[in-house]
């Protein structure tokens, strides 16, 4: 499809060459270009879109700071390679995602305090309004650029000391253990984006004007009691959120 | 916890308005204020922030204009209500999503062209690199601002002549009854953002600048055999994906 014709194309808001890399991304995405995949040149970018070669250079140098290409010097731009794939399913947790890694867990407490439990929460926890809540805000990171930054929420009376526990075992998985939760399950997740808080951004070491996924969730124990209302921020492009159904 | 003591709040890449409205979605999200409940005032706002009136009705105008809160003259700003919730399983499909409302179906064909099997496509679709593919792109609407811009992937060689069956049909479900596939289900998903591009922002009525949610997935017949690819494009606010695991 010659996209310069068609009259959705240009935009006044945005400038061409930030829309030509949205046109590149799509095109990626969509698989007309695949991971490890040679990228058109500049030459044929350039007659395809009708633009000079400095805007078609702007539009693969952000695609570049993206991570979602990489120029390789005197041989072209190639498609990133595929990111590493999250599997959500019931097993869901970081300490799935340490297994796959060999470097280990990098779990930080950077704060912990006190909440009420809004209605949302109370519902998916299974509580009364206003239930006081321990909430801990963690870093987890694993090998290369994959972290989460999340937030979690536990019932104050059966987990005070979750926050410490954490910083012991840089793990929710071995801190709920010190609890006597020797296995935990994911039962909902809804997935969201949005762009991050300044201090997610720099946790993250991501750009503050890149969108992140989101993914809120309830876990349960063993015996379907819902221990744990999670809010997990992940740069995108760092992993992909799959499902098997 | 009071974030003007927080030495990760300020950034000097963003107005400081644009990260109160970053920090107030967040309170959203994990749940600080509710759906439909009030947020604290404009004085309550200025008093916490350490900032003035007008930098919290910034904050306060963006977060209504993307459907986030809403303005009751005199009573206050309210959190909306939730979105409508896409649920993501086996059955997971546009004319589930019809169902749910009485509007009916608007399926609008706005392109279609041929398409080589890329790797990640003819893998997915356990075809030929290469083999020519049949591409739709539609715009899927109903009830109010609940809608998709979708990108469709199929053999031609099975489905040749099936972008005039969706024109005629307005959905891929009648449009694949019309080749034999009475059935079909959703096999693997992966959930993705990124900024739209110019014409699904226009077709979706949304800003050119805020993210789009992302699902790129397989669908199978009831044979088990892959038969389409498909890439959707969904505003954000207007749903979520829910996965129950």
């Amino acid at each position: 499809m010659d996209i310069s014709n068609n009259p959705m194309w240009r935009d006044r808001e945005l400038p061409v060459w930030r829309q030509i890399e949205a046109d590149l991304e799509v095109d990626i995405q969509t698989g007309v270009f695949g991971a490890g995949e040679r990228l058109p040149s500049e030459h044929e970018l350039t007659a395809k879109y009708g633009v000079n070669r400095h805007t078609v250079r702007q539009a693969l140098a952000s695609l570049a700071q993206k991570g979602i290409v990489k120029a390789h010097q005197g041989k072209g731009v190639f498609v990133a390679d595929e990111p590493f794939e999250y599997r959500l399913d019931r097993n869901a947790k970081w300490s799935e995602v340490e297994k796959r890694f060999d470097g280990g867990s990098g779990g930080r407490l950077l704060d912990s305090y006190e909440q009420p439990a809004s209605q949302a929460i109370a519902r998916a926890l299974q509580l009364e309004v206003g239930t006081p809540l321990i909430v801990t805000e963690t870093l987890r990171t694993v090998g290369p650029g994959i972290a989460t930054y999340g937030y979690h929420m536990f019932e104050k009376q059966r987990f005070e000391g979750i926050a410490a526990a954490f910083q012991e075992t840089a793990s929710f998985t071995r801190a709920l253990a010190t609890f006597g939760v020797d296995a935990f399950f994911r039962a909902s997740t809804w997935i969201d984006c949005r762009m991050p808080r300044p201090r997610e951004a720099a946790a993250l070491a991501v750009s503050i004007s890149l969108p992140v996924m989101i993914m809120t969730y309830v876990d349960t124990d063993g015996a379907g009691t819902p221990i744990l209302y999670g809010h997990g921020v992940f740069p995108k492009r760092m992993m992909r959120i799959r499902i098997d159904t």
